[in-house]
């Protein structure tokens, strides 16, 4: 069950560098893409960086829309997400495909997928380099993580076919913290 | 022992979201500076954008200098690692402090850190958002990886002091590969 989760934290959820799932809808239709090329651009208001290339049915999506949600999913569903990055959504109904659950986010139309420990609603900020790299800032406007979830078992991507699974949590000193 | 890496490959060693170490020069001055928002902006040639916080030494030394070479650590040096982003450039030579050693480069004159098992030699591509958010993105125009280092086991910050280590390698399919 996720519950609201603070802003200023987001960032604890992305800087690790996790593959996500980002969901979006525009005139009644949803789709979702998966993607590893993302960055914290800012702690809070939280921005994040997103690229979304440009042959692809979200890019529409957004572009037209101006809001998404960034999911993050955890190993139980990790083929399901890379199967995800393998479809376009222009020819096929992924939730439905893919069995995800697609539920009402509070501040913006795109869903929140059940089956992701984190969904984050974002507002587009700034497209001024979409067009040159499809990078599109969103700002965070709310938050959703299953504190039920510790050292949550992302999926992070080496390339190719291969990937690796987040282990348990390290403590290293940091000042900066 | 680092060997030429291809570039077009670039992308496999930093879309995992690992911690990386920052190391610039202008005018003899060396720095190092660890962080982890980055992310891959394109394939081939290899971009990458980079947050770098404009009170930091390093913003000054990447703006003059207009270079910089991203090393990746593993978790054999996480605590220098961390330890270097809680130190300024501008009090002290985190190379000596830290125990580090910089390697001459082939194309630019930031160092190489010889402990991290990848280095990617960068000119600054486009300051555009360097302004407003403090993103620059970066040109790769030299790979260095130690082909010996199978599974890296790289660093991901959780936020504070909360690190975890790369896992093995999993495989699933992708069509996108």
């Amino acid at each position: 069950m996720k519950k609201n989760y603070p802003l200023a934290k987001v960032y604890s959820l992305l800087e690790s560098g996790p593959v996500i799932m980002l969901s979006s809808a525009y005139k009644g239709r949803a789709n979702v893409m998966t993607l590893s090329w993302h960055s914290m651009i800012d702690f809070d208001p939280p921005l994040v960086g997103c690229v979304i290339g440009d042959g692809s049915h979200t890019f529409k999506l957004v572009k037209a829309s101006k809001e998404c949600v960034i999911n993050i999913p955890t190993f139980a569903i990790a083929a399901k997400a890379v199967a995800c990055g393998n479809v376009s959504g222009a020819k096929a109904d992924k939730f439905e495909k893919f069995g995800l659950t697609p539920q009402p986010a509070s501040l913006v139309r795109a869903p929140l997928i059940k089956e992701c420990y984190a969904s984050l609603e974002c507002r587009l900020h700034d497209a001024r380099l979409a067009g040159k790299y499809n990078l599109f800032i969103f700002k965070v406007v709310k938050a959703w993580v299953d504190g039920a979830v510790k050292d949550p078992r992302t999926v992070h991507h080496r390339g190719g076919e291969n990937f690796f699974v987040a282990g348990r949590t390290v403590k290293i000193p940091n000042k900066m913290a």
